[in-house]
């Protein structure tokens, strides 16, 4: 079966994980952003290529932060965007998931850009479209779930090229709650089809999956071990619902055993980076000093996550 | 005393009901839209007609449905538009309504979308923007109360008219709550305007309201009985809050006695659409395998609706 | 110590406060402001001045109005607009407002809008962006806490000087909760350094604040001594947090002291004008005939307000 995420020439289609895409689809997406990352320095910061276009952000979870760096994506493009923030309107009055969509593609929609608690849902939207032959609407996986960050691991992989140069050689290693983490999920598949030869995780055993080994990296408890002569470390989010629960004693807790602080950031390579997908909590997984020292790349991300969504928006858009 | 919603050369000024509007400003509304609905399929969904015009999407009543609708129209006219959730923000602060509409009108608005759980609210601003003077700003009725919806009167008949051409000589059922429907209203007064000769109203007696008879329609109770022969069947929506009241026993009796069922259909002719204002509540006043059957014209209901309101808005805006 | 709002010509670079501006820097946005007066009466009511810059609305505090005027004032000048309600987003996940500021800083925020429920918070952030590096972002104060509102306190300039031509003969009359009001406090600073001559402030002792002599004003208790002869009357909102507090009475009891009638207005000069910041409480601060009188000019400060958030604006951005 083919790959439901890329059209019958192998282009990408929807953007709805990173799993099972070709590395020359990553690569493609990463060199295209390059080009935006200039645009916006610029004084005017717009390009025409999507005028005309209609965006809606979909966000059946609440996210500001992503919905805004894919609305200034898409405005910066020249689209159109609409946000819906979907618990509060339709959900309410009990139409389900496909009527919506029906009901927005019936409006001209070009892009769906979705955001859902429930893993899989992007997926689920696609699949309607294609069943029911609206194969010109686009689909962006925003977040589903524990499933897929796409965005966010294609950032994080412009960041790590743009600092690293070449994946051939590096040993990165992704630290904290890999359990319940899209984020987490993302980076693996992009970093192993990138030929990242050493890719490890570092957490407590309650908070990582089973099924790791699998997915072609090391598993580390111990940070001091895991941290070694690493080229990039990408600290998780400790979600607030985790910490005072059955899986952690306590925030304090955490920080002691896999808090990222100044000496621990030392066992790693000296020119190592520090990235985050943010919000950050300081004192729970990163030290301060850590978060804002010189290793930090954690803002770089942020504006070269413009620049990716741009990417992957105006790939979609042209193919 | 003259229509308040015509200027004095008899063209469209406001939008507030269809009620009392003659036939040629509904044809023509008509007409402009189908000039709006190819615009929609095109690469560059956008004209300037209403390029530098501010549109207030005033909603009093949350409606994310409709109020993406008419911003979506608005866009593609190339308009500004402001949408404000007005429940959250200076009712809570005890200003009136006319303050609130003297504030904004005070900022160069050009048109005002309004929607109101009270009837009328809509026409008590289009008079005191007559009364002060400031005639140079539209409003368009979005929906008011029980008392009218308008636009979705008009993009009803525009699906009419797309599938059966010719309103001399069509059968047309309305099916549900007509008491507490403003759909049906705006309904009933196009297709008499439009020349319908056989409207028909259907649902139980304590969904009806008393004044049928003097608007030209024919009253069913038997649903079977109603729907014989007829060319059109447009469902209404089935308010939640109805359902277990002293109105209707329960959703399950309304639908063994009025929901849409392929049998049912099967009394209409054989060509007969099915039309829903949406959202739908599935088993509760239409059957799926009709919502999604052959007959159904749901989502194109949906299409024209954006081509409707974009000619509503460039005529209000040109005249 | 440089004024922190300008630039080492001494241009405006950020709009924190009128306190310590001046008065040419006052003069010049007000000059400019009245060539975007006329715009708004246009056809197309909108110049390319900010066209590809990104403003962002950062409400920590909700104000629909307030939101809205800088919204269209930038839409009017061609920016890309994002509205953040940011208590509703990454402030409930414990982000720190100056963690959330690098952030969108680094999406290429070009301009923070921003209203905040404590004092000194757009301060706060200049002087980040000033110590990050960050120096292209410029910062307006939408309102914060008790300190400063400057937009509103330059179109209250505008207005006085629109109807009065010159500031150096008049009297100005502020009546109501200055203790409490950012509004008083930015037109004191505004009306002492472009020279009017009698400053005076009105209302009962709990509502007073202790420094106003300091300021340049003259306090009066008793509303009859304190209106008259002025030529312009400034009327503050009284908060309804007030009312019924331990500070007054009551709302009818303000109304007897304290609220504008007819026979008040009548101890000011003939031509003297009524301007209140809205939202109005009719009955409370103020009589509806007087709100609705010749006199008041308070619809005509909000059409200025656009102007005056587009000359702040484009000022900003071009320095």
């Amino acid at each position: 079966m083919r790959n439901p995420q890329l059209n019958e020439h192998g282009e990408l289609h929807h953007l709805l994980t990173i799993e099972g895409l070709p590395r020359e689809v990553l690569t493609h997406i990463l060199d295209t952003a390059s080009s935006f990352v200039s645009i916006s320095d610029r004084e005017v910061k717009k390009v025409p290529l999507m005028r005309g276009k209609s965006v809606f952000n979909l966000f059946f979870e609440n996210s500001t932060r992503t919905r805004t760096t894919f609305e200034i994506a898409a405005k910066r493009l020249s689209a159109d965007v609409i946000n819906l923030n979907i618990s509060a309107s339709s959900a309410s009055k009990g139409e389900s998931l496909l009527d919506t969509i029906d009901n927005l593609t019936a409006m001209h929609a070009d892009m769906f850009v979705v955001r859902h608690a429930q893993s899989g849902a992007p997926f689920l939207i696609a699949k309607h479209l294609h069943d029911t032959g609206q194969k010109h609407v686009r689909v962006v996986n925003a977040g589903d779930g524990r499933h897929a960050h796409p965005t966010q691991g294609l950032l994080d992989m412009y960041t790590i090229r743009h600092y690293k140069k070449d994946f051939s050689k590096l040993s990165v290693a992704i630290v904290g709650d890999v359990l319940h983490s899209r984020v987490a999920r993302s980076d693996i598949h992009a970093l192993v089809t990138l030929g990242v030869p050493d890719v490890r995780v570092i957490g407590p055993h309650t908070l990582l999956a089973s099924n790791l080994d699998q997915m072609g990296v090391r598993v580390f408890t111990d940070i001091t071990q895991g941290l070694k002569d690493v080229d990039v470390i990408i600290m998780l989010r400790l979600q607030n619902e985790r910490m005072n629960g059955a899986l952690l004693p306590s925030a304090q807790e955490y920080f002691k055993s896999y808090g990222l602080t100044p000496e621990r950031l030392g066992l790693a390579k000296k020119d190592a980076i520090v990235m985050h997908p943010g919000p950050m909590n300081r004192g729970v997984e990163i030290d301060s000093a850590v978060a804002d020292g010189s290793q930090a790349v954690i803002l770089p991300q942020v504006t070269y996550g413009i620049a990716v969504r741009m990417a992957v928006m105006s790939i979609l858009a042209s193919n």
